[in-house]
């Protein structure tokens, strides 16, 4: 299958594979559009560099506004030798050049798509005191020195002192389950995706949500607890979601 | 025009006219629908019995979760023998009895619209301390009692009080303009409105949105500093919105 023309796509690897929820965004949003590609596997402190070496820009800068800050996910597409990287970029890239695959951000949606996707993400806030510990905990060897450098320098606490425990464990997973609710409501009964439908209708904004679930169920565990609460809650809304999103992981 | 067939559309008035936020997501639906309408004024203390009387039910409960808070917009059709309140329901009501006209919710697009609300709401958070005082003090004298009253109590501070001055004033002006440049950057650099296009494309939550601008608009006047500073933020994409909503109101 892969070629020298074959789609690029740079992830981060993990003890148990792909668990990024930024990344996962385009392996949804590549697997739903059925392109081919092939993955790259990058340690965290290889981003700047492999990102460098295919000519690839930052998206973003670091806090002081001016240093480029390298991120993924990332693809480079050898047929038209671009370089791209942030997960909302990279979906309007697939749909331009693939329109006659399934598109991500439909015409006259990419303002509300941006809108549902920053609205989610403050509502489910209380994840990351979760979730930034147990992905550092995941991480190879090398990644996890620079991950933990970095994410404890930004937070000003230790991964172990971040994971929240006892009594406020159970506050703030409430608070996750009470974020998730109000997301809830913005659904109809039987809408399993955000533009309504199944599997097939997903748009950018279904697989922007779908990475942070399928963060807490790749690192959990399937059978875990957190992801038994996670998939029940608001009756199983977000369990059928990731189901219906299942032929595209 | 009016006859016992025609819509009724149920406001609240003020010394200066229609003003509210929310009754104006209702007027714009309707005139961008292009569905005759007669406008019933109904001063706050008797938006309950009004809408008995109509048998409306509320949409929403006082902060008990129980006793039932009778809230406007509201519509009654004669001709369905249809009442209804919340400016979203309305527009979904109107959608599926007047499908031939504009649509304000386009299928596939409920979700995302809430979501975008939701989204803006919050954004615009500092927007409430300069509004509500303004508010009030436009209002008739039942209604003015009535505002008063209820939101002194929810807020724990009389309106003059609650009302930014001096170096306070200028610090939540700017988190005003702040918060209205992180929902400017959903938008492409050519975008109008929500869903792109020009007046004619708008959607429900485009009216959501400008009921907000155009609440600041009539109640500090079209040539106050106020309104210049709101129309000017972010390359003028508010001002230049409102304009091109502005065969609607």
């Amino acid at each position: 299958m892969s070629d020298k023309n074959t789609l690029i796509f740079f992830d981060i690897p993990s003890k148990i594979g792909a668990w990024s929820p930024n990344t996962w965004k385009t392996r949804y949003s590549l697997n739903h559009k059925g392109i081919p590609y092939k993955t790259i596997w990058v340690e965290y402190p290889d981003i700047e560099k492999t990102l460098k070496d295919y000519s690839i820009a930052a998206y973003t800068t670091q806090p002081d506004g001016r240093t480029p800050l390298y991120t993924l996910p990332a693809i480079y597409d050898p047929v038209t030798s671009t370089g791209l990287t942030e997960s909302f970029v990279i979906a309007k890239y697939l749909d331009e050049k693939y329109p006659d695959k399934p598109i991500l951000v439909p015409k006259g949606t990419e303002v509300l798509q941006k809108a549902h996707i920053n609205a989610t993400r403050a509502k489910i806030e209380p994840i990351w005191q979760f979730m930034l510990p147990k992905t550092n905990w995941n991480l190879n060897e090398r990644s996890e020195a620079y991950f933990r450098r970095t994410r404890e320098e930004m937070e000003g606490q230790t991964m172990e002192e971040m994971y929240p425990k006892g009594e406020k464990r159970k506050e703030e997973w409430k608070k996750l389950e009470e974020g998730l609710g109000q997301v809830d409501k913005w659904y109809g009964k039987e809408d399993v995706l955000v533009m309504g439908g199944e599997g097939n209708n997903a748009c950018f904004a279904d697989f922007a949500f779908a990475g942070y679930a399928i963060w807490i169920r790749i690192l959990f565990g399937k059978e875990s607890e957190e992801w038994k609460n996670v998939s029940g809650w608001q009756d199983g809304r977000w369990g059928k979601m990731i189901q219906a999103l299942e032929k595209y992981e």
